[in-house]
């Protein structure tokens, strides 16, 4: 009897190929398919998502991993074992009628939602809205068992943050969110001390590109396997081991919208240039999770770029491609990035009031998920805990429940990755400083290998071997909490 | 006993989604793909290329085909399954093992070849170059059978151009490269009226590509259904029915170089862009050949852009781009495009000596293949062929025999569809305008579209019903010849 191991590792090897080819079309889509190609291209990735679903359903799959667990195996290797056995038992667990149906259901929705919120008209987003909380409920039902927990929504929350449990997620907030809301009041007292347009000038979109590039660089980001393109909307994608692509849009009144934009998709492009080669597209060369991801990006953008001492190192190449930046200074560049402002618009909101947007959420997909809120109730349950949380009455569903596209998608469960997010990059570095107390000196003269190396040993090289508590307990000495978040915000912001 | 014809559709069909996505890759590997990322896009390329394989050669398509034949079908569907049955016959034909070996070897060859051209040193690519002759030889042999025909050169010629024959190639150019000879001198003292520096300044790749873009709109390239990049070596692929993307690149001392490319790329792109969709990717919906291919290319670039009524029309606009042009005359500018020069390299050929470099290379493989020239001798051969049709001694191999990179890649049989490109758009010009008595006042007033109507009704929408010789004749009246080439040369340029 042949191994099984070698077996598995082939199939998810031609996988990987297969699923950054479907990147790769994707990639295109948003940046440059012309506008009648879509549909072919449609036709496309379906193509490629059969011969996908194909390769990791099959009932071969089940017997190679029961086989696979009794084979001698290297640490790297049973990472990959449990990996897919968990990736197995999911894909195998939803029928293909139900994947079908969930596509064919948040394709007509994103449209119909689009043209609600234009609207201002949940009533006219209810119906589609509706189906697609029993598909995620049926979803929920299907998974829980694979993912464990003791509700639905945990099972939701499992697929993007294996490992997470809602009860400690309600903790979270529990505590975070009016510790949040007690900051804002003085975090806007200081932030009013500079002027709304202190910046104010015209930053030409190839000064920006340029100058973006140079701290990408800086950072770390390798442009031999990656690149910066434009798109409406800014994401990160890997297209293979060595080809990350990032992409930011440009307002040429506001340099920071870019560069800050850069910086937190060069933070997911480090973490994924960092993975392991050797593992490439295999578990253990996978990231752990969303909420980890998406610390890399919040470190970088926010407690790297958003800090006092990046812009006194920076100020003189800033000036270099915005000449007009020598009459304000560095101090007020830092300034003017730390602004805080009370909004309705969760992509607008900056790090103080952030969270309390991705509270809001949270409750609202819970309870929607439990079956303990009505669908018709969520305007209004949204409007009281927005104005419970910061204070402002929120005029119209299109600036409150209204705004995201994620329900559009049925991306039930994945709000909550965002908070985990600023919560593990505040944790992290507070971590990263304790293990190199020189670290604060490197920052301010520009230098980042030792923040990378260390965010490389503790978070990028550990794949998906560890779960993001473990990783988190294993970096930082415990599993995510909201204390150096706090304490970073307030001594940033107020 | 169901019909064979719809199954072989929708294999088809899944094909050149398949292909298409191959394309996709390969466009994105030319025009952004990381420097890193070359070894990973091979895999996925390759895997890709072995889906194709699989689908187009299981042994189900010949039964398929040949129940297909005595099924009632339209006229399209008829062409689609001749289409088919040729195409299945050549792949079929070709063991793997071979098409290994060939995929290998020129992987290899392209580099040792491009290293021996930098030491301008025939005797390093001559064993590469031997494997190569040796396997397109065995693949000749091979092919025989199904492209019909009485020597090697027959077949390698017939899968680029079907239906064309050495003999007759072998006719057009011992009457058309002496006739050309003769040309070139009244055609070098008119052209040395006109100062080589006529057109020098300064020419932004912005304003290049503004200009640019408008010429390509104004005859007809539809930017929602394609788009211009830039690469080193320009080109245009077909990436779905309604995504045909070209390339070019930019001299900033010399803004024709860049606009003569896209009106040649455009050209191909008109063609795709006028392929029946409803048979798109199917036989009744591509390309002829590639001698007609190069018709369409040659056509927009030499017979439309190199004329006088184009620069007439185009004088402003090009001011409006390059405002020092306003010291030169639309005349001029002209001249400037019309320059004749004997020269070494053929990229960089004129339209009068342009295909004595191709008449020097065809009968050089014609023969290698015949195995009448020995590949020692091809040095001695070339110059020797150059020297009689151009006057010029060629003064090293990397001016010679080894500046093109068609022979690493086993491409013999591919050089010839230049000079039937160039004769086929002479002879569609001049049936045009027999068709158009007016088509000249309309191009001068900068109208396109009857002409690219013309075009679309006699060549694009005919897809691959006709051979070559076929749709030469249906079109103008005969196969191609070189008379409509010879007045059109003697008129541009003598």
């Amino acid at each position: 009897m042949s191994t099984a191991y070698p077996q598995l590792e082939a199939r998810y090897r031609e996988a990987a190929l297969i699923k950054t080819t479907q990147s790769m079309l994707g990639w295109d889509q948003e940046t440059y398919l012309p506008a009648k190609a879509h549909p072919w291209r449609a036709d496309q990735i379906a193509w490629l998502a059969g011969q996908q679903h194909r390769l990791t359903t099959g009932d071969e799959i089940g017997g190679w991993l029961a086989q696979a667990t009794s084979e001698d195996l290297t640490p790297s290797q049973r990472t990959n074992v449990r990996g897919w056995q968990r990736d197995y038992a999911l894909a195998r667990e939803l029928p293909n009628t139900l994947v079908e149906e969930l596509t064919r259901t948040t394709a007509q929705a994103t449209q119909i939602w689009a043209e609600a919120r234009a609207r201002s008209s949940f009533a006219d987003f209810l119906p589609q809205l509706s189906k697609l909380v029993a598909l995620a409920q049926e979803k929920a039902d299907r998974l829980l068992p694979i993912t464990g927990g003791t509700c639905r929504y945990d099972a939701l929350l499992g697929e993007y943050e294996p490992g997470i449990r809602t009860a400690e997620v309600s903790a979270v907030f529990a505590s975070f969110a009016p510790a949040l809301a007690a900051l804002l009041e003085p975090a806007l007292a200081r932030s009013a001390t500079t002027p709304a347009d202190a910046l104010a000038g015209h930053y030409p979109v190839a000064a920006q590109q340029a100058f973006n590039r140079e701290v990408a660089t800086a950072i770390g980001f390798d442009f031999a396997a990656g690149r910066i393109d434009t798109t409406t909307h800014p994401f990160c994608t890997e297209l293979g081991p060595y080809d990350v692509r990032q992409t930011t849009r440009y307002d040429e009144a506001n340099f920071l919208s870019s560069l800050f934009g850069i910086l937190h998709e060069s933070g997911h492009g480090l973490y994924d240039q960092g993975l392991s080669k050797a593992d490439w597209g295999l578990p253990a060369g996978e990231a752990c999770s969303l909420g980890i991801h998406e610390s890399q990006s919040r470190l970088w953008e926010n407690h790297v770029g958003g800090s006092d001492a990046f812009w006194a190192h920076w100020y003189p190449r800033a000036c270099h491609h915005f000449p007009h930046l020598k009459d304000v200074s560095a101090a007020t560049i830092a300034a003017a990035a730390r602004r805080v402002e009370r909004s309705f618009i969760r992509v607008d909101a900056d790090e103080v009031t952030y969270d309390l947007h991705i509270a809001v959420r949270f409750e609202i997909e819970r309870d929607l998920m439990a079956g303990t809120l009505a669908l018709a109730d969520v305007p209004e349950a949204w409007n009281a805990l927005f104005k419970k949380l910061t204070g402002l009455t929120v005029p119209d569903d299109a600036h409150g429940c209204l705004q995201d596209i994620h329900w559009s998608f049925a991306g039930f469960g994945y709000f909550p990755t965002y908070t985990l997010g600023n919560l593990n990059a505040a944790q992290l570095m507070a971590a990263a400083r304790r293990a190199v107390p020189t670290l604060d000196d490197q920052l301010a003269s520009g230098q980042y290998h030792t923040l990378l190396t260390w965010l490389r040993t503790n978070v990028h090289e550990k794949g998906r071997s560890l779960t993001a508590p473990e990783l988190m307990t294993a970096a930082t000495g415990q599993p995510t909490v909201a204390g150096p978040m706090l304490a970073y915000l307030e001594a940033k912001f107020c």
